[in-house]
């Protein structure tokens, strides 16, 4: 029996999709500079058994399986490869149960993060990560690239927040992992061996989530800076001095000018750098005074506190819509993911502009400052293979930074095709070692999502 | 060349020890009912090459290896094997760096976790995972069993704090695991394999830990109430209400009545649970009068907030004495460490009860209730071979039933020696076969910690 015969035997037949037309759309994430090849056909499966039986399939005949949520990543990790299985998780989107006693939701794997977000409100709980994404990216997806978003300087990312699992394997078998208690310590982390592993070991039909109960709605400041310097010692001082902001961001000199060039904002030209700080705390107009104060001491030109959530969302607006403007400046943009430690926060913002001028590239970066996370977006012209060229070049050029400053290559976004080589590197060959063996132990067969991550 | 010579040729004379006297001092953890056998050596390597040597002579000569902390654990996972190396620890016990920016500490593995808590809250800093043994344990022993304490229910267990590991691999190569960034999802998450995998998987020589701000003082209330339920209820309550208690623990009939038998502390023998709630929010007392009243509202016949924190820590003596209290009412007990959803939390205490009848036997259940995390704790007379035996079925029986209501049989303490069987039954074949693929990667010949765990 042929794979679309032997995939329909056991899938509804609008599960299974062949149509080229179709299949087509289904190639490729949100990345730039990943390849996708052309998929045998696009499976839909809305349940734990159909998905097994995709992958028992997909395993007798030996063809590789690439799982998809919303394809909203940035590192080509869902990308399909000529002859794959598309495994798209997007049917299976149900929120099982959410307890507010257990303070967990579980969720299939296709639910919208925005979705369950709000879901989990209404019971006066907070599910934290929040991917710039979150209005169309997956749980699933979350889980499988470890996603962090705004508020990980306060509430962490994607993985502190899963606790068990339900994963088809390889060949087809559920395997179930770590728990629905608070606590447990039972045999290995498997829960934890999923999170961030890019579809490479098994595909998560369900998941059990951790939440926090529903902080205060929080409160807002910018602070505009002369200097990126002085603005990264604030974010130093800040963290130093024990505060803990539920949002802690910082944009350079050429995402202000971006976002004013788009959306005349009437952020001064003069601004170096802005940073928002945010508070869901008891008091978060006392804390903003404490930080502005701290802004102030470190060189802060002008320091704006909102009073009310509307002004707050005005102030953040301008962080909402940086990516966006930098796409504008040229045809094209390559978002770097580079993470280092906060007290390295200014080199690495310097080391960008240095690496700007020397590719003679604009490049702009903004930043999960309290958490050291940046995003130093390269824009270029797509249609020009030099500027394309030394696109590439300063984008790994920022990475061999990060790592020199004692960072990672991916703070969140993972690295899927596009940073493939630079993994290797970070990790170096024992660990690449003990990878191969772990992926060898859940997929000897190298069907699940071969040619990413390593 | 032998064991010991080849293990002298790479360590100073005073890191290998040999006679009998005093390497079999080394043979146990604390755990009752684990058999220990009689290693061949102890080493104390001071350095990570040190430990190097002693695994790549223990790979040469195929000799297990047990690591050892400060053997405090309950389980038996510390306990020699007949003819192995004993692998301690404890010389290595720098604190190499505390970092208030970077709000981490980077720490050999014999550092004691009293030693570490001291050290950074002097730079007004804090370090959460709070065992009950934390004046003695080991940060490398925390690590390897994943360890708790109280404050879990509102700060997490020692999995959350560990970024990233310097590992010593079973052929003695060095493996580095994590980072020191906030944060970052680079490969599998390796580091969280090794937590928790009682050195089945290598030895940790150096952990980057997570530090937090250090909290306000905490302040306790006490509240007794006229039976478990009661009690269970109000638990679950405080926590669908959306508190953050930085401790919330149970004590049941039996412990409150051991307490008093040894320390006199007044509680009156009519209640039947008693619960002690702690806050180190910046205004505690609002939260106590808070969680005082949700307490009353369920039942709780009598409420005494602390006003100061000494106040507090009387409060609490009571919860501290309950082990010696329940070791003092037979020669023997065995602790178990069952965590169940906290919604189940008095199907638990109740089943412990009807356990006890059953058996005859006296259980004493302490719990950190906020997390579900019970420590029932059979009494029983070791040299009564039948009273004996009964304990042990109990102790199995608890164990069962919390896998019943939808818990693990290990919080926090392990499965070592002690709940190996438990743990296949816990995991089942699937799981198990992929946590023996994943041993097999990092110990192929099967020399780190033989006979624990699975």
């Amino acid at each position: 029996m042929d794979l679309i015969a032997q995939l329909r035997s056991g899938l509804p037949e609008e599960a299974v999709l062949t149509d080229p037309d179709v299949t087509g759309s289904y190639a490729n994430d949100m990345a730039s500079f990943c390849e996708a090849g052309i998929p045998a056909a696009v499976v839909l499966p809305r349940t734990a058994e159909q998905v097994q039986h995709v992958m028992r399939t997909a395993t007798a005949l030996r063809v590789p399986v690439v799982p998809q949520g919303s394809r909203t990543g940035l590192s080509g990790a869902a990308n399909a490869s000529d002859g794959c299985i598309v495994l798209s998780l997007t049917k299976m989107d149900r929120i099982l149960e959410i307890n507010p006693v257990d303070r967990i939701a579980v969720v299939e794997p296709g639910v919208i993060n925005a979705t369950l977000s709000r879901a989990v409100n209404e019971h006066g709980l907070y599910y934290p990560p929040d991917p710039s994404s979150w209005e169309m990216c997956s749980i699933g997806g979350n889980i499988g690239t470890a996603s962090g978003g705004l508020c990980c300087v306060k509430y962490g990312v994607t993985a502190e927040y899963v606790l068990g699992l339900d994963v088809v394997l390889a060949d087809g078998r559920l395997l179930q992992t770590g728990r629905r208690t608070a606590k447990g310590v039972a045999g290995y982390d498997l829960t934890r061996l999923f999170v961030g592993s890019e579809g490479s070991l098994g595909i998560v039909v369900r998941a059990v989530l951790a939440l926090k109960p529903e902080p205060p709605q929080q409160l807002a400041l910018a602070a505009e800076f002369p200097s990126t310097d002085a603005a990264c010692a604030a974010v130093c001082e800040i963290m130093a001095r024990g505060h803990a902001p539920s949002l802690l961001e910082l944009m350079d000199r050429t995402s202000i000018r971006a976002v004013n060039a788009m959306a005349k904002m009437g952020l001064p030209d003069s601004t170096e750098a802005l940073l928002l700080a945010a508070f869901d705390t008891p008091d978060p107009s006392a804390d903003l005074a404490a930080v502005g104060a701290l802004c102030q001491e470190a060189g802060a030109t002008e320091v704006v506190p909102a009073e009310t959530a509307a002004e707050s969302d005005m102030l953040l607006q301008a962080r909402r819509l940086t990516l966006t403007a930098l796409e504008a400046v040229k045809t094209a943009t390559m978002i770097d993911d580079v993470c280092v430690p906060r007290s390295k926060l200014a080199d690495l913002l310097n080391g960008c502009a240095a690496i700007a001028e020397k590719y003679d590239l604009t490049i702009g970066v903004c930043a999960h400052a309290g958490d050291g996370n940046t995003h130093p977006t390269v824009c270029f012209d797509a249609a020009d293979p030099d500027e394309s060229r030394r696109a590439r070049e300063s984008f790994d050029e920022i990475m061999g930074l990060g790592l020199e400053l004692g960072g990672t290559i991916t703070g969140e976004h993972g690295v899927g095709i596009l940073k493939k080589e630079w993994l290797a590197r970070e990790l170096g060959p024992v660990s690449l070692e003990m990878h191969r063996g772990i992926k060898q132990v859940f997929d000897p067969h190298g069907l699940l999502n071969p040619g990413k991550v390593f």
